[in-house]
């Protein structure tokens, strides 16, 4: 049954809710990791509706950046005294849900404090720093960004230097170049008053690499900028405008503190994937957000007809139609259960490395990195298909669409460019490639099995098994994809060892080779992706909710065969007559979930805040509702608009008088 | 030779532009239609340069909707006074270039009136009506909008009525419900004061359709709304925002003129297909911008190593890059050449038409649809590939990516939703398919060979010949994708029939078929598009020229091959083994491409007005002109931001009077 069932609802979408074939809280309770999860994001989310001041005071599409930055410092300054009646202070995912309430998608002027600024002077201070840094950071006595990007070099060259003056025993920061000048660091333009400063030690003439200066950027009184200190916004972006991401040069400043060696010790190292790991999942929410909104208005928008006589249907009724959304609706789900997967994963590695064993820690870089890159990019798209289907409303920023998109198009090169970590996967499946040639496994032999690599060491069956009889753990189309990773994996370890044996470097054979080692990347995440979510759904009990798991884990398995069947089919492994098998088990699979589909995007219970959509919303009266909505937007403050006469008014007046001569 | 080497410019592209193995002129000719058309665009643009009243005051990206309609209005009041020196106002490319240089991609407040309004009028009204209408709309004494799209229904079922009143021999107009408000035609909002309204028209209660009516919607002299109107501005969007696409609410207005049949002649008809004609070209233009902008900050931006101590390297150098970045290119020139080549044939069917020969307009009607949606799709994500190659900086406003991107998503929308086009096309081909099957070509015998559709009718060889000797004209890539798309529009009919054998109703036959008929369009105007690029091609005279068109045509066909290899092998038609040669393709072609990247995007001569990029600037010194455009953005007009110790300022102040205590 659906529990989102209202009476003045939007007809057609109490009838899409009546037909709920299972249960949407046993649903929402898988998707947020049980009842009291569900319960709890309910209590929080119940918590900020209660409290207008904690609301946005007109649609941000509606403000100015001014605006927009006002709006969140003017949240921001009452945070502190809300949160700790909204949650469990000590639990991550509620902390992370009542921020995304309060601040929603477009950033705040306290984010990076809280994630990276703070954090690193925790991690990386000595004891008498922390004495005179903890309490009053985190009391947000001053407020530090963290600043390593510089406008013009990468991380490996950084060119901001901090050199140490004997005679003073001080050390001076400089940004010789224009770009060496810091670039994006979040909250630097305006709203942070410290930087912990990214820079090259030099001593005698000697660079002994970056290193962390704690630099107070502006005066604690004033804000002013500090003498020596250039700094400002970057500018406009296509998203996170809320966020003042910002530039800074330094001439002649002298940071905080003394030095200290930099600590790079492996738990500092997985924090930083912790961080990594949560993007999944975030990428996750997204796509199953933009799903919510353009399922529920494909329901409630009819048009053309399909029975004649019949009057016009809903959209959602065409196959075109559900073969754009369906799709990205399971794929949502698949990388929120995956991001939840490698969370686990992730803790777990961090409590082996305490204990003195990294050996799943390769693995565990290799997986984030790889799923960064998958999830973000196809999230992207999918939202992009999630915003077509939504036709010209979902170009209105009503829809919620350019807000939630253009945010999302900041996934795929943030925390890494989606490229380059794909070719981070690649390297370590070279590794395995060689213990694969040579019939070695790295480090010691597993005590364990290994499910993220085991099967590049077993022998898959030479013939691809889709085509069986319907075996209900998908096996067979899980040993395809590995079929596939495993052989895209070894192909490309071959060219590269051929190209070397030519003559080349192993770096430009390394580059000659990228895009077919970006190709094996994706296939391993592949894998990894398919065999989380058949995982999960396999622990699942009810068969109402397994059965329409299983609706969705087959489309989403059936969706990436076709994605991927030139490479299966390439070498006989699969046969083209196999691919009608595949086909139709998606357009059966389109055709299962349909009835249901209101219901799964209903089951993620996000909140109308959390839509920030007209289109989506829950009681589906959307058309009243998109003309409020412009009524409201800023140009209709007036009537005319007050330089109408000036210009155009003056134009048709003078062309008006000529005709008249 | 590239002629835009200067010597004060960026040592990298300098260093590029000296590699060109061609005359970019000649290129450059190539493109925009010859020598003479390339003249006109630089004496075009030399006079915007001059005229400083026609530039924007600030970058748009900085500026509120209010401040771009406004400086929009600013310049539409003196348009008139510049473009008749400044162009041939007979030539269409002429007037649009300069209208291109003016307002950019963002909209303006008199394009509806140009483009839709005033041609309605003058193809939908009788003589009395034209001699009120005409001349005066012709000076611009009154702008007028298209009024046709509604809230909530599709074209088809129009709510707004039109009423015939018999005893006042009056129309009335009438909104009566919320969804049949008027809603998305351009300009409407507040800059036009004139609506031709699409209403059913009704007498005696019977209903004649949709018919066009002449509505004064604000008062000529105050510009304030009528009696009767409530009209608005729909609100922010994700692009177009200096464009205001309006609501207009009619109660019992009285339209001005008297009731003229509508006139729905195949010359009306073919003029909205010349509109679409234009989509295509735009589309490339977009793309072409987009590659000029990544592949000149990717030869100016270096990162990593690939020949260790050779410092770090162009990142253009990455085989990544190019595999990214190239096919945009080579996609981009494909749908200039479509473009030109559909407005010819365009104008040679209106020519027919005009004789009663009407045998071409259907082939012609589904290649403009066909190629409206692929072109738009692709050129979408082919700028998201440009912006993402950028980096970080591919997400800021100074790219000039959020512009064009956000402009881009439009295109999908706009002029027809793509998968309702692709399934025009599928009928178009399914007509043919029934031909086939029944050996009977369309219409009479065709006297003379039709390229676009002939090969349908052909039998191409069971085997693909691709990995076949060289062969310059790639006829036997062609021939893949003929093969391709008449397997699959003759499998598409089949089902269809089979369909219907066993009961289904067409629609819902259709219906479960639509998927795959959209295949089959993708696949028809792949050959369009492949089959124009060929004979574009082949028609060059040079051989610096031809050698690097032949680069990039080589790219573009064996990309599309890699695109569409699963069908092509389902059926053995083409072997695994092939697949090897059309990678070898592909990368040979980048490769090929690499040296000639920047001078390339340097043929299209595009100025940096049109390209509106910080990153993509034609002298290559992006670094210190990203920090100018930030210092100049709006969040910077203050050290510290007047709100500041209101809340952030006061929270941290409190926070370190609280830990005195």
């Amino acid at each position: 049954m659906n529990h989102q069932i209202k009476k003045d609802d939007n007809p057609d979408l109490i009838e899409e809710r009546s037909k709920a074939t299972f249960d949407t809280d046993a649903f929402g309770a898988f998707i947020w990791g049980g009842y009291n999860n569900l319960k709890r994001r309910r209590e929080i989310a119940r918590y900020y509706e209660d409290h207008k001041e904690l609301h946005d005071t007109v649609p941000i599409a509606f403000m100015t950046r001014e605006e927009k930055l006002e709006n969140a410092y003017r949240k921001a300054s009452i945070f502190e005294n809300h949160i700790k009646k909204a949650c469990d202070v000590n639990n991550p995912e509620e902390v992370r849900y009542f921020n995304w309430l309060v601040y929603h998608i477009d950033g705040h002027p306290t984010s990076v404090h809280s994630i990276m600024g703070f954090p690193t002077i925790i991690n990386q201070s000595d004891k008498e720093q922390q004495e005179r840094w903890l309490q009053s950071g985190e009391n947000r006595e001053y407020l530090a960004t963290y600043a390593q990007t510089e406008l013009g070099t990468n991380i490996k060259k950084l060119e901001t230097t901090a050199t140490y003056d004997q005679k003073t025993e001080e050390f001076i920061l400089n940004s010789p170049t224009v770009t060496s000048l810091k670039w994006w660091p979040g909250n630097m333009g305006h709203s942070h008053n410290v930087a912990i400063v990214m820079a090259q030690l030099w001593i005698n003439n000697k660079c002994y690499g970056p290193h962390p200066f704690f630099v107070q950027i502006r005066d604690p009184k004033t804000h002013k900028p500090l003498p020596g200190i250039t700094v400002g916004d970057i500018g406009p972006k296509f998203g996170l405008n809320t966020t003042d991401n910002g530039f800074l040069k330094l001439d002649h400043v002298f940071p905080n503190g003394t030095y200290v060696p930099p600590v790079h010790d492996k738990i500092a190292y997985s924090s930083m994937m912790l961080v990594r790991a949560i993007i999944t999942p975030l990428m996750g929410e997204n796509l199953c957000i933009g799903a919510t909104i353009a399922i529920r208005y494909s329901a409630i928008r009819r048009q053309g007809e399909i029975k004649p006589g019949d009057g016009e249907v809903q959209i959602l009724d065409y196959q075109t139609q559900q073969h754009r959304l369906f799709p990205q609706l399971a794929r949502g789900i698949a990388f929120l259960l995956a991001g939840r997967n490698t969370y686990n994963f992730c803790n777990n590695v961090l409590k082996d490395i305490k204990n003195g064993d990294v050996s799943l820690l390769a693995d565990l870089h290799a997986i984030l990195c790889g799923l960064k890159a998958i999830s973000s990019y196809q999230a992207e798209l999918g939202l992009e298909q999630c915003r077509m289907a939504c036709g010209g409303h979902g170009y209105s920023a009503a829809s919620g669409f350019p807000l939630l998109n253009s945010n999302q198009f900041n996934g795929v090169t943030v925390e890494g460019d989606n490229l380059v970590l794909l070719l981070q996967v690649a390297r370590y499946l070279m590794k395995r490639a060689k213990e694969i040639r040579y019939e070695i496994r790295y480090g010691q032999q597993p005590s364990k099995p290994n499910e993220i690599y085991d099967y590049l060491f077993d022998d898959a069956p030479k013939k691809c098994l889709i085509d069986q009889a319907y075996v209900p753990n998908y096996k067979n189309v899980l040993e395809s994809f590995e079929y596939l990773s495993k052989k895209l994996t070894l192909q490309a370890y071959d060219k590269l060892e051929q190209l070397k044996q030519r003559g080349r470097t192993s770096e430009v054979a390394w580059n000659e080779c990228s895009v077919e080692l970006c190709k094996a990347a994706r296939a391993h995440i592949r894998t990894f992706l398919a065999r989380t979510f058949i995982n999960e759904v396999n622990q699942v009990n009810g068969l109402p909710l397994l059965t329409v798991l299983k609706d969705l884990l087959q489309l989403y398995l059936f969706y990436e065969v076709k994605e991927c069947m030139a490479g299966l089919m390439e070498d006989g492994y699969m046969l083209g007559q196999q691919l009608h098998y595949v086909k139709k088990n998606i357009y059966e699979a389109l055709s299962k979930i349909r009835p249901n589909a209101v219901s799964i995007v209903d089951s993620f219970d996000f909140t109308d805040r959390e839509l920030n959509s007209v289109l989506g919303r829950r009681d589906g009266h959307v058309y009243e509702n998109l003309l409020k909505w412009a009524q409201a937007s800023p140009l209709n403050k007036h009537d005319v608009l007050p330089f109408h006469h000036k210009y155009l008014g003056r134009m048709m007046e003078e062309a008006r008088q000529k005709s008249r001569l």
